[in-house]
Formats: structure tokens, sequence, C-alpha cells
């Protein structure tokens, strides 16, 4: 199976940015253990990360003709205003998971609204990196 | 591990209740399913739904000196209004995931918001049945 | 024909409540009422009341498979918040009327707003008691 | 007993207008139903219609001295928005009933607001037709 | 001087209207004693009333045209949402002022706000009956 | 073909009101501006104007079953409010295009939103009357 | 007849501050013209101005036992949210009229709203420093 | 003097539930505190808990003919939401008193609402459990 | 023990402004009441009142170096807007109780928000003068 | 004439994506169109698209130079949000037409709202693919 | 140069109140901060402070004929709600800077909105007591 | 000391775009204004301008590691929705600036919200290109 996984903006930061609320684990760590996944399940996912809008809709639209067949995404800040992002996503006919390593619910008021997740297959949140393994099983078996 | 799965109201309408939103799967299925995963994950897990605010939020509380080690948690419609039951999540300091079969984002504007999820360790929606699963897996491993 | 007439909380209290605005009949009256409309009608009405949401739920489900051909429901103030009542309702689909004994839209801005209404076949507000045999010729001729 | 029944704006395209939502029946048809029901109920009962809010105010107002007994009264579009037959059917304490053939609380947002409704003794919506012949049966007998 | 009064819907039921807001004198009064104000000023003073708002902007635009030098307006309700009232007033420049007998600011919330306000030299509420004639002092002297 | 071009309250006063947002030209000159379109498109296009609500809905409604085509409205400000005349629009299965002469999104806040839009096929605004003619290309070709 | 004129915060900066909006007179020129006033009718007028709410409230706290008959109050900037005068108008059983200079509600959102309005007798707006004359008429006559 | 206190979901958790919030002493040490208060003033109180809305609403109804004679009610999380409370309540003509431990006003945005204050005669908040005894003597003495 | 009590603008008012909301007994029997209580309690307590916020605010922060213990304040309106005195009950880090005479949250909306409630340790309302000895009972004992 | 069309993020998807709302033509058939019309009126038209929203602003901020005299711009979903775009439109003093394939104001409450139409000339929305032709004909004639 | 700093509320308990969000330096030491930089630049700089929004706008208002060249004013609680200052600051004109020791757009929601912004020159906020030099910077060179 | 001067979108159309809200001077001048301001101060300071959201993100990502020591941010419209350049800012512990160089206050709505000002020291509005060497100033000494 192909699988796709997008994180946008500082997501990059992991492990730098605000750990008491993303934890220790910096992108590094994060790309190796879907890797690993990938390993386990016999699976290709590639891992894409953009601080530019512009290039996870260009992504996503190069989804519709390369052979992916799920996409996990988080979209980070992106997931609270990039209307643009949603159209993209909507576009696409796939399984497509929202991903969001904190609980974003119990953050600031803006973080409580997605615009993307009315187009997605569903949304894991709140359940840190492991939430990325979660989403590959939710698609993937 | 020791863990508990509890359903708010109408969840055990599955399979009956609006196919086209929760699938043709009745709640019997969803007890198997849940039983089957404990057996192969060797822990223990107790399923228990209501349509009534109270008892859910007595097992709640039962739940403080039982030995639970996780809970999981769809609470139906009472989500969207229930603080009661968010208080007596709040009260008890177990790892908490709240699980929804459809994707809410997806339906109507009240089902948007849930006053139980600030309280809970994460959320998983819009993955059907098998959220319940993954929501097992993200306790125990 | 059988139907089933649901009363919320403390509409048993009629005729004590706040008398200027339901009248001076009190709770055996209305179910006297109904029972005289039954015998003329030649149909079976059930009526039932509780305080508790949960148990008006049971029953609502239950009539999912006892035969209800109609259902007659006041929901009182869960009227105005109880997303539980609503799916319930939802879920069974037969014929349902909502029925408010006073003009709600008279009164405080809170009872403006009905989550049930949406879900039933339609609504009879502020004509009294007379509104529950109205509701019966609604559903039976 | 000597009723009025008011008509607002496009009820005259009953039958014409929107079918999944009103029914088959013309707007010949609900005048003759309602003209059987007072000759089965031996009363006088007018129906006007009109799509000017100016010749509804004027028609109420005329009530005021013609004598007119009960006004029934289905505003159309006029009841979301139309202060001025609010005031016209404040200005007559007759008892009047508002009727809606659809159940307006299923439908866009804009028709869940009735600002004619709390100038009225009550409101039957969703009924269909069959929702003018209860109104009569409410204020006749 | 030549100054046109424009009474909006309802105005006509002065003295039959709720009494305890608009007071016991009727509308024949109000003439009178706007007549009796002509003479005194020595001014030529007309009083129009419709229920019908097209009527009511046709005399806003025929305003233009005939020699008036001021208008005094009473909306009625049309005051709460009647745009095409406004750009009607709008659309003429002379000195116009609103008047309400009553004080719409004790009122229902939605008698607090103008939509013709704005195009307005000012505004005159509260006042009783005296409201015109003190709206015609304000405009001829 | 055959079309029906409806003008709402004040577009009579073209020229006459606020020519900084609506221009010089009157309203004969947009009449004869639309009677040569008609003539070089071959085609029929009646031009109507009311300052009263209740006549653009009787008139929206005879072009139900008098051979019109496609119908061009300019509601004036009916826009913002008229739902009666949304609904008589919503009535008729015809091509029909809202046109608004200015750029009613620079102006007041209340003039942004449109009810009659969403019942429309299409909206041109701020081309001033140039958007009349464009509204003709589009239904015509 | 005792009147007492009541000018709150900036209104001693007339004919200093915006005289776009306010006009040229300035603060000795309003009050000489109400002092002319109280010689014409024969009666008492005092004319007192604090930018100081605390002081204001006292000034209205001394009219409940000095003999004032009448308060004419154009409370300033304070209209918009000193619900502490608009207790201290309340607690005075006398007739009270609110004058505004200028058109308020042509103006910014925030001066739309008055608290003070609800407890006085009427308002005056928009109509210059003869607002006050016509409120001393609309008292004394 | 006969009293009955009220206590809503999970306020038997105090001493357990969040310490931070509401003190170290448990559910016991408050009936203990509160059967003192009773022999010191030689009154009967009688200390009802609950975590269902159903049973404190019938526990309501019932004090309406077991000689009650003052209600002490800390709602718990149904402050905020449960209609069908201050409708039981509201139907009882007995002083009743709103406790909460907390202040309310220090805490989340929905806290900051009571639906059932306003049918209750007065409110004491934020001074821990000794509000219990303060609203004793306040019905007491 | 030291107490001070603040009343803010139209307490002295007692007795004389609207007394079905407050009561027949005047702002001197309030100073008594307290005075007898201070006598019973072997405290000290200063009673202050002022119209003006800026006196509240100074007498505030003297609280701060003359050995006060404790403040009872009674914002009166100042409670729903004066973000000044909130800031100086939050300089001064004493136990602060506020009290209303009435029951605030029966009455109009605006005075159901307390911007000076989340800065006291409590409140206190409802209950007449004698929320003040209580709080006098909640800040000695 | 040289004009430019500027098309935002996803429409390069034209005929893939939403086809039940954008059409069956792609964006190829798009380009082509213009390109004729281009022919047609003997001008220059550039056709821009793009996903990122910097390009669509870097592109605007060339047009200040490069001779264009006149744009064209479906934004897109960056319609809804973008104030860099609505900005950089703003500081190009050329007539700009935004052009919307679908009706805008049928759908989502969100695309109802454009925050760059107030800084164009007009908008049209709703007329399809012709849209872009008529706004052509808007800007050369 | 000759310039005015007024300072609102509370700013007098500078070092005494929430030292976390203010510092540790005490009022005399800003007054000293200034001298010391009006002494560096030659120039007048007179501090103001004051609780009493009274006067603050007697002090504005003496800024128009004294000499003042600008103003920095730090209106401290009064910046959210006076709008009796808006209107004194609005009617001098001379430069004028709004100040904030603190960055009030991290802290309560309530602090996010001035109402004296739009009427100043500037504002500088978050930067701390050096705000205030940074002003007389703004205003001198 | 090192500082990093970044510009959002189309400040680089300084002297170009509204000049009578951002005055005369062109970026370049700007450009200027400040290296002579890092040559009096003999610091480095970088000026980095784009229209790219996602180029913002990258160059604010880098000065985690390139030394920087002072962020000075200009966001232009990005201000007023950019969660991710929030994110971005909100990652990086060094003190930030926000300038903008009109009064945002005194403008349209949505440019009253920051949604990067929370995360920053402090703001500085309002006072032309100044406002840059004044945050130079508030950062270096």
């Amino acid at each position: 199976m192909k699988l796709l996984v997008i994180n946008g903006p500082n997501i990059n930061f992991l492990g730098i940015r605000e750990k008491g609320i993303y934890g220790n684990e910096d992108y590094a760590y994060l790309k190796d253990m879907i890797k690993r996944k990938a390993e386990e399940t016999d699976s290709v996912i590639e891992v894409f990360q953009s601080n530019h809008e512009g290039e996870i809709i260009d992504r996503i639209q190069a989804a519709y003709s390369d052979g992916t067949e799920g996409i996990i995404i988080n979209p980070g800040a992106f997931t609270h205003y990039s209307y643009a992002i949603r159209d993209a996503l909507s576009s696409i006919e796939l399984p497509k998971i929202e991903v969001h390593i904190s609980n974003v619910y119990k953050r600031e008021e803006f973080r409580h609204k997605s615009v993307t997740a009315p187009v997605c297959t569903g949304q894991i949140a709140g359940l840190g990196l492991k939430g990325y393994l979660l989403a590959v099983d939710a698609l993937i078996v």
C-alpha cells in the first residue's frame, strides 16, 4: 500500500518548539518512526513537510495521479484557516486522516476549529506522535 | 491491562439508527469486536452502555477505585452538552480517549463542539467502529 | 392505532406549577382527557411521564419494537438542550409530533429554540392541553 | 362562528412551488378543503391570500370590526421579518393561530425564527395542509 | 412652509392598539392636532398614512418634485427593517425627522435598532403625540 | 428569446439618487439601453419596475406562465431582507441573474448580505448599468 | 416650573471639538440660549456640566429633594456605558429627556446604543442645540 | 425549621476531585459540618446528593409536600445547562439558595452562566464549604 | 479584625430607589445594621460609600496600607463595567467579597455580568441587606 | 488592450474537482476559451494560475509596471481569507473584476464572505466559465 | 518641547500590583526615569496620574490651551471602556501616543480592545517602562 | 548586536500603495533608514521582505540558529490571519517586536485583531517608518 504523510508548518521544529506541548522527540525521530512502521507493514510511506501552503496544495494535487492510496495530514496551523488546503483535499477522493500531535481542544480557542476536518475521513488528536502510527493502521488494515 | 469502554445514549441502536452515518454493524458486533481485541492483547476490557447521564457519571466515578487503567468513552450526544460528565472525567486522572464513530465535523453544527474533549487525553473521530480498536492500541502499548 | 404520549420533566406538576402559564388542570386531568380521546377514536394511547432523560430515551427506543405507530412528545425543558433525546427520536422512523402546552415563543429566549423539533414531523405549541388532542387527530385520521 | 384564514406570499403557488416540501395539492385544493371544514362545523370561514404585506395588514385591521372571532394565519416568508404584520396582529385581541405547512425547524436557519409567533395564541407547524383544519378545531370547539 | 408627515403601518390604529403604550387618543385626534399646528404656524402640512411599504416609498419619491420642504416620518415597524424606505429617504435631500410616539428603547430588543434613523436629520422618541409638534417646530422655525 | 428585467425600489430614481454611487444616467437611459440590446440580440425584453414588494412577487409569479425564459433582477434594498421575493424566485425554475449596479461589497455592512442570491443562478455586481447587458448576454447566448 | 439641564463630558468643548459634527457655537452660547428660553417660558432652568460621572450622579440625586420638576440630560459619551448614571436616573421619578446634539445613529457603531434612554421618558437626537429647547417645550407645556 | 440541601453531580467526589479548586475536605466532612450546624441551630437538615438530573428533579418535587421550608442547592455542572432543574425549582415556592464552593466567575467561561440562579432567591459562590453554613444562616434566622 | 465595606453608586439611595427590588430599609439602616454586627463580633468595620469610581479606587488603594484585613464591596452598577475597580481590587491581596442586595441574575441582561467577581474571593447575591452580615461572617470566623 | 487573468488555488483542477459544482470542462478548456476570446476582441490576455498565495501577490504587483490594463481574478479559496491578496489588489489602480465559477452564495457559509470583493470594481459569480468572458467584455468595451 | 504624560488608574501602584506583569520598579522610579529623559532631551515633561476618569478628561482639556505639544497617555483600565476619555482626546488636535507597559494582547480578552487607540496617533505596548521613553522619542525628534 | 527585520506582503510597495495611509517614502528609503540606524548603533540588521507566508516562516526558523538576537516583524496583512507565522514566532525564544506603520486601530475592523501580537514581546503601531527605529532602540539598549 502507498501512503503519503503531509506535515504542515513548524512541525519540522518538533523537539524545539514548545516541548511541554509537543514532547521532546524531534522531527527526525518522527520520520524514523514512520519509516519503521512502513517496513513493519510492508507499505510505502512518503513523508513530506513544508511551511508553504502552496507546496502542500501542489503535493496533494500530485497525489491525484501518483498512485497514492491514502493521505495522513497534520496541517499544523493551516488547520484553522486554509480553505485552499481544504479544497485541495476535497478534490482528491482518497481516504484522508487528519492528525494532531497535541489535544487541540485543550488549547487556545482558535485551535478548536478545523476547516479541513470536514473533508477528511476522520481525525486523531492528542495521542502524540503515536497518532501517525494509528492513522497508518486505520488506512492499511 | 484493565480498560473500560463507556458508550453513551443511542449507541446501543447501532445498525438500527441512521445506517448511512453509522454503518450496518449492530451493537452486539461492536461488543464482540472489542472482546476479540481484549483477547488478542491479553487485556481486560469492560464495555458499558447507558442512555442515562447519571449512570455514566456513576460508572466513571467507580473507575476511580476499581483498578481501571484507561477509559475509552463515546459520550454520544452527551458530548455536546454534558458538563457533568466532563467534570466526572476530569476528576479521574487516567488516560481517557474520546471516540466518535462518525466524523462529527462533517455533520450538524452542534456536533462540532465537544465539552468533554478538553478533559480527555485525545480524540479519535470518523474512523468507524475501528476507532475503538485504535483507542485500545493507543492505551495499551 | 397505537400511539405513545411522552411527557418530560415537571409536566407531572401541571396545576401546581406556574398556573398563569400552564392553567389550572392537573396531570390526572390530562391523562383522563387523553384516555377519553383514545376511547372516542378507538385507539390505544399510552401516556408516559418521566423527569429522567435516560428513561425517556429508553421509552423511545422501546417504541421501535412494541408496535407503536406514532409518538406525541412534550419534552418539557429537555426540548431546549437534550440532543440525546433528539438522537433517540431521530432513530425511530415513526410520525412524531412535538407538543407544548404554552406558547414557548412568548416566553424566555431559551425556550425559543427546540433541538428536537427538527427531527419531528411537526410541532403544536400554545394551544393548551388541547394540543395533545389535536396531535392525536393529526396522527390518527 | 366566523373565522378568517390569511395566507401570505407564494402560498397561492402551492403544488407548483417546491413540491418536495409543500406537497402536490394546489391552492384551490386548500381552499376547497377549508370550505368543506366550514360546512362540517357550521361556521363561516373566509380565506384570504396576498403577496402584499400591506394588504395583509389592511385585512387584519378590517377583522377588528367585521365580526371575525378568530384568525388563522400562515404569513409565509413574512413570518421571519414582518414586524409590521406582528404589530397588526398584536393590535387585535382575538385568538390567533400561526400555521406552517412544512416543518420550518427542519429547513434553512432563517426559517427558525418567527417574529409573529410571540403575538399569536399558538403555532402549528409541519403537519401539512391538515394544519389548517386542526387550527379550525382549536378555535371552534 | 410645506411639510409632509408620513405615518407607517398600524399608526391608523392609535387609540385602539396597545393603549398602555400609545395612549388613548385616536388617529383622527392626531391628524387634527397637526392641522391646528399648521394653522398656528401658517404652514401647509400634509398627513399621509399607509400600511404599504411601497406606497410610502412612492410618497417619499413624489416629495422630490412637489415642493415639500421637510418630512416628518414615523415608519412604525418599518423602522426596524425597511432598507427600501431608508434608500428612498436617502435619495431626497430634505430635512427629515423620524418620530416615535413611544420610547422604543424601553421596549423589545428589535425596536432598539432603526435602519432609517441614520439617513434622517434627527429623531424624536417617547414624547407621545407631542413629538410630531416638536418635529414641526424643529423644521419650521 | 423572451426575458424579463425586474427592478426593485428606488431604481427608478437613478440619476437622481446618490450619483456618486449610481452614476449620472437616469432610469429612461437604462430602459433605452436594454431596449437597444433587445434589438441587437433579436430578443424580447420586458423591463418592469416597482417600489412594492408585492407587485414584484406578483410579476415573478406571472412569469411562470407567460413564456418568460430568463429573469434579470435587481431587487434594490429588498435584496437584503425580502425572503418573500426569495421564495417567489425559488418557485420559478428559470435561469435568474441578480444584478447590482454598485459594488455592494464596498458599501454598508447590511448590503453585503443577499437573501435572494442563493436562489438565483448567479450574480453580477459593481459593473454599473453594463451589468444588465452582461446578464442578457449570459442568458441569451 | 423648575428644570435641570445636565451636560456630560466634553460638552463644555462645544465649538472647539469636532465642529463638523457639533457646529460652531460654543458652550457659552448654549447656556445663553437656554437662559433666554427660561425667560421666555417663565421657568427656572439650571444648567450643570461635568466631566465626572460621580458628580453627575450626585447632581441627579440632589434633584430628588431640591424641587426639580424635569431633567434634560445629554450624558455625552456616558450615554453608551454608564449604568451608574442609568441607575441614578431610574431612581428619580421625574420626567427625563435625553438629548443628543448630533445624530448619533449616523456615527460610530458604539454611539448607537444608549444605556440611559430606556430609563428616560424619551430622546431627542440630531436636531443640534435646538434639541435642548424642544426638550424644554416637551416638559413645560 | 426543616431544610433540604441538594448536591449535584460529582460533589460526592470532594477531596478527590481537583483539590486545588475545591479543597482537601471530603464529602463526609461536608455532611458532618452541616449536621453540626443543624444541631447548633436546632433545625432539621437533610443532605441529598445525586449524579442523576432526574433524581434531583424528583427530590425537588418531593419537597413540595414533605414540609421542607427552604432549599440549599449546589447543582454542580447542572447549573450551566439543566433547564429541567430550573423548571423544578421554579415550581416550588420556597426560599432557595444556590451555593457554589469555588468562585465560578474565576473559572472557565461556561461556568459563568447559571440557568438556575434566576429562579433562586440568591446565590453564594466562592466561599468554600462555609458557603453552605452561610446559606443555612440566611434561611434560618 | 478590621474590615472595610465599600458601597458604590446609588446605594446611598436605598429605601428611595426601586423599593420593589431593594426593599424599604434606607441606607442609615444598613450602616446601623453593620455597626451592630461590628459590636457583636468585636471587630472594626468602616462603611464607605461613593458615587465616584475614582474615590472607590482611591479607597481600595488606601486599604493596602491602613491595616484592613478584608473588603466587602457592593460596586453597584460599576460591577458591570469598571475594569478600573477590578484592577484596584486585584492589586490588593486581601480576602474580598462582592455583595449584591438583589438577585442580579433575575434582572436585566447587563446585570448578569460582573467584571469584578473574578478578582474577588467570592460573591453573595440576592439575600438582601443580610448579605453584608453573611459576608462579615465569612471573613471573620 | 492588455488584460491579466489570475486563477487561485485548485482552479487548475477544473473538471477533476467536484464536477457537480464546477462542471466537466477542464482547465485547458478554460485557457483555450479565453485565448479565443482574446483573438476575437483583438486583445492580449495572459492567464496565470497558482496554488501559492505569494506568487499571486507577486503577479499582481508585477502588473503595476508591465502595462496591464485590467485584472480578472478568481482567487479560489483565498477569496475568503487572504487579506494579503486584498492589499495587493488594493495597491494597483486598475479595473479589477472578481469571478467565481459557481454561485458561492448557494454553498457553505464560509464562501459567502469575500475579503477581496470590496477592493475590486465588481464581481461576477455563478455564471460558470462564461463568467470570465463576461468579465473580459466588461473591461474591454 | 512641552509634553504631557497622563497615567490612568492603578498605575500609581506599579511595583505593588501584579509584579509578574508590570515589573518591580515603582511609580516613583517611572517618574524619575521620565524626568531624566526630559533633561536629556531638553524638553519639559509633566507627569500626571489620577484614578478619576473626570480628572483625566479635565487634564486633557487643559492641554488645549496650556501650550502642550504632545500627549503620552496610558489610560490603564479606562483604555477598554472610557468613551468619555476617547472624546476628550479626539477634541485635541495634538500628536497623542497610547502606551501600555504590559503586552495587553497576551492578557484577558477584554484588554485586547482599546477604545482610545483609534483617536491616538499610535500605540506602544508591551515594552515595559521603556515604552514611555520611546514615546517621547517618537514625539520629540 | 544582530537583529532581523522581517517585512510581510506588500510592504515592498511602500510609496506606491495607499500613500494617504503609508506616506510617500518608498521601500528603498525604509531599507536605507534601517541601514543608517545599524551604523549609528554599531549593530548588524538584516532586512528581509517576502510576499510568501512560507518564506517568512522559513526565515523565522532560520533565525533559531543563525545568531539573531532580536526580531522586528511587520507581518503586513498576515498579522490578521497567519496562525502559521504565529506558531513560528512562538517557537523562537527571542525578543520580538511587531511593528505597524499605520495606526491599524483607526482602519477596517479586520485590522484591529493581530494573531501574532500575543506571541511577541510588544507592539508599536501608527508611528510611521519611525516605528522600526524605535523597535531597534527597544531591542538594543
